[in-house]
């Protein structure tokens, strides 16, 4: 049957690989929204139609129904497949004449076209049902049909195995999130954040707060968006993140704040970030490292999704130190361990690209069955040596290293890339060593709280940021040795992303203050109000941020994480439906104080932005 | 016994009136909690504590618990009030030679400043247990204590009946926040949201989706927050709602949209509104005015706190008309009828305020017991006319009519300010004509559509927006006698607030254009994709939007909205405790490709403004 093929291609032939996807989308929907929710919710209350499309089963035979949707299918003037967010359902147009009228509607509407059907819930003739489409048992017999809104000529057909550029996508984003796909991510990410929320607020008594996103520039801010106030030359900022106001919120004794907070990033173009993003933000008096990890692990296996495996807590965990010297990241993909299977030809690709994106050397060594090393490595060292090193990085026969010479975290941070590239090299072999339906969460501990700037070794700048607390048996170092000071600094990675971070905050201000103006020189002015605040019974404190996108995006298998947000901006920042950011008149500009600079020719030349801006 | 009638001060002292409050805000609140989300939080999960100390009762007899929170108030070395966001404690100092440590943290430590301590819930000697606390039966013997934090001195007392200024509450916003009603406000809102979340995407399959808040400048929005992008002249604008985002999201088949959405509306300083402010966005397809209004009914008897009377749906509904006739205002404020209780001296002050804010006469008429008018405007008319009069509005014997002539609206509009001065003055005689426990709403149905505008009126201007959808049987007027047009828009009162508003949106491109193009005369062009997406299969819509901030403060019984947000702005649009928004340096305003112009004296003169912030 033409139709249960069709179903077939839709189910497998998503333009994009979704990673563990067993069935297809549409019609597993409302099931999997029941499960989590522990009810069915009430998908037709308050409307017209007396049921989703999707949701009709045998059990409904003889029952009259009212739908709505959109006019998917439709086969020889015979049978239509109507489409809503929950599913397709058969309707079968009546032939006889005194139809006449439901008749025209329904075949004379163009596809996508918006329509009200009535009719009977009826069995499929036998050997026709489609076990393959959720409500293939069944069809409906139509007796009125309306057409609500008439649809024409699309610019992509809305059938997910018909590809299309992300450009057309975007450009008509209100058509891409019709596909089965988009309509599967935001459904999940809401009930995921859902979850989340029960978890936070109904379970452990979480306080939902709002802080403002028009608030002052942060020090060093200098991703930050600027808002020009009516007050000449006084700017608002778009904050990163509420860091300041959960930090005083704790002081405000709130004692378990959360929020799904929106944040800013101006970071220009950047292909796989968006301006504006969100992460859920949490922050908890009187509490330790250990807390907030257990808090973590507790609400990621909460909001886990009910049709992937569950997940198991703890999450092992490591240091920084530890995961740069073993995977040579901060970020290590813990799924594979990545032993084995390189052939002697790809040592070349290996060397290639080492010297390309590091200039730095890579030498191979292959232990063979006798334990002998094959490298050309083997000829700088003695016996012993050889020996040594073998039973240090517990070579086993066939195994190939790598080995590499240099500052350590350079050669580790390039051994890590290599890792990942030859993870790379194996897949194009078919070789499946990353999994997409397992989830490997890691949490990185034990970083350092000072980094040497790049600009100026001597000078110290925060790992992460000035408000991390000293790990407690370094605190001595912070006046000799202040470099090697960890910090109370957690990271939460899954699958090699940092999908998490987060720290025990400093609550004393007069480390604050050391910290701020002794080591880090920076000028205290711009956080008196928080120095200020510590020093009035701040409790001790902590908390994490987790990137709600990215998050989304790995459960779901996208592709990017423009396919988990309803209306994100190219990589470029644009929104490609309305064409934002957009020029402004001068008289628009005046109540702000402010007046264009526009770039001379040469400056222009000279920047990556095309020349086209001027011309809309 | 001291500490009781320190706490039935705090209980009845509240610096300002909080309407309906019959017990202390502390103790009660873990109690609500408990109701409204049906199970207990685990409000001690994660961290050091084992309780709170707002929730020990006798039942707790015995138990070894430790506390974490703030010194609240200390007598004679002997007894410290321990405070958490949960509640206060009594704690039991020990005063025997091997506590003596214990004993010096907890009576030298400050008041504010943060401890932990360890001890044995006991009950406290017969006689002095405080029925006026929740855990009056009960201390706790202190066996250890650590001071986590000292406190400095204060700007002000932790106290709720210590009375401070706005401007020095929002400058200690973080030590502001301790106070029981904020901790009251948050809460309350947290939950409601929360009850309201529950309500949507658990029972009724709504869709939680975020929206950008970086968008495109939307035509007339003079009202809308900038955000200079990197590009060279080009901005984002910050809009006021998600209104085209939730339409789009209908087009895209997304069925049931919700948002907990951050809006933005630039103002400059208005008393009672805030830059940033929070709207519950909903929007449906395949719905009608009376499904949304059923909808919102569900949403707020759901989402009522459980210690005030539950709401009574459906609530009643008036059209614009009949509010403008019978209130004088589109928000009606249906707690009181207002008809007695005026006396003869008041007259002269009602006609001085509607001569001096509407430059309008207003008349008294008096009716006596034997039927006669006593009035200057007796005179005027016959006996016929006044008895016709009389009978036409109901005038009762002792009934005070205020008449006035002119236009339809302003004579109408006069009247209703009147009716609410006429409240204020009575309120202030004693007369508790607006129950603070009493929670009126009313549905105002039938807006017009357009209305001509005030500069130019013989052109018209949307009543509410363009994307509201007409009247079904005013749509023949469209062509002919647009002003007469009724729309599907809906408002929301709450005891004379607007608090919410929506509408049935046009969904057909045809008829879209023609109001957008033909009688508002907007410029499409910047609309287009809105328009070609309703050409595109776009399904019947609508959906309403309501104003958390303003609903909760009268929930709350809150003088301002500034008391339900955890971080507001003053009314100037000034963050009083970080100083926003700041000056910003040209070098940081480069990428941005904008410079200030600075006003020259003259206009700084004229501005509102003061000069102040050239000194910062």
């Amino acid at each position: 049957m033409y139709l249960g093929s069709w179903l077939n291609r839709l189910g497998r032939g998503l333009s994009r690989p979704i990673g563990k996807t067993k069935q297809p989308i549409w019609g597993s929907l409302s099931r999997s929204l029941t499960l989590s929710s522990q009810r069915v919710p009430e998908f037709s209350s308050f409307v017209a139609r007396t049921n989703t499309c999707g949701e009709l089963r045998s059990s409904h035979l003889g029952q009259e129904v009212t739908l709505c949707g959109w006019i998917q299918y439709r086969r020889q003037n015979t049978f239509l497949v109507l489409r809503d967010c929950h599913g397709l359902v058969q309707i079968l147009i009546p032939q006889d004449e005194s139809a006449a009228s439901v008749r025209r509607t329904l075949c004379e509407a163009p596809v996508e076209s918006v329509v009200r059907v009535s009719g009977t819930v009826i069995a499929r003739p036998l050997g026709q049902e489609n076990p393959k489409m959720p409500t293939g048992e069944i069809e409906i017999k139509a007796k009125t049909a309306e057409l609500l809104n008439a649809c024409k000529k699309l610019p992509f057909e809305i059938k997910d195995f018909v590809k299309k550029t992300e450009a057309l996508r975007l450009q008509y984003r209100y058509l891409d999130l019709r596909s089965s796909q988009m309509q599967h991510n935001l459904r999940l990410r809401s009930q995921m954040v859902m979850k989340m929320r029960e978890y936070l607020c109904t379970l452990h008594g979480f306080v939902d707060i709002e802080t403002p996103t028009l608030f002052k520039r942060t020090p060093g801010g200098a991703k930050e968006f600027l808002v020009p106030s009516r007050e000449p030359g006084r700017f608002y900022s778009l904050p990163q993140s509420p860091q300041q106001f959960k930090q005083l919120l704790m002081v405000g004794g709130l004692d378990r704040y959360f929020q799904v907070a929106r944040c800013y990033r101006d970071e220009g173009s950047r292909p796989d970030r968006q301006p504006e993003f969100t992460q859920i933000d949490i922050e908890m008096s009187f509490v330790d490292q250990t807390g907030i990890q257990h808090l973590v692990e507790g609400l990621l296996h909460y909001s886990w999704p009910e049709d992937k495996d569950p997940l198991v807590a703890p999450f092992p965990s490591m240091t920084f130190a530890e995961a740069l010297a073993t995977y040579g990241t901060d970020k290590p993909d813990t799924r594979f361990g990545m032993k084995k299977y390189l052939r002697k030809e790809d040592i070349e690709f290996i060397r290639k690209f080492a010297a390309h994106h590091f200039s730095q050397e890579v030498l191979p060594i292959f232990l063979n069955a006798r334990k002998n090393w094959s490298s050309p490595f083997a000829k700088f060292i003695t016996e012993e040596e050889r020996l040594e090193l073998t039973r240090l990085m517990e070579i086993q026969e066939d195994d190939m290293v790598l080995l590499t010479a240099g500052q350590h975290e350079k050669a580790c941070s390039l051994l890590g890339k290599l890792r990942l590239e030859c993870a790379d090299l194996l897949e194009t072999r078919g070789l499946a060593l990353r999994d997409p339906a397992l989830f490997s969460f890691l949490w990185v501990l034990d970083f350092p709280l000072f980094l040497a700037k790049e600009e100026s070794p001597t000078e110290l700048e925060s790992a992460h940021h000035p408000f991390t607390a000293p790990h407690p048996g370094d605190i001595h170092l912070l006046y000799t040795e202040p470099e090697k000071v960890r910090g109370q600094h957690y990271d939460l990675v899954l699958n090699g992303n940092e999908i998490g971070g987060g720290s025990i905050r400093i609550h004393d201000a007069q480390l604050q203050r050391y910290i701020l103006e002794t080591l880090l020189k920076e000028d205290v002015k711009l956080l008196s109000h928080l120095l200020q605040a510590l020093d009035y019974g701040a409790p001790p404190h902590g908390g994490i941020a987790l990137g709600l996108d990215r998050l989304v995006c790995l459960v779901t298998g996208a592709p990017s994480i423009r396919d988990v947000i309803a209306f994100p901006k190219s990589y470029r920042g644009h929104d490609l439906m309305s064409n934002a950011p957009d020029t402004v008149s001068p008289e628009d500009l005046k109540p702000y104080h402010i007046h264009v600079s526009w770039p001379t020719d040469s400056e222009e030349r000279a920047s990556a932005t095309p020349s086209k801006y001027l011309s809309s």
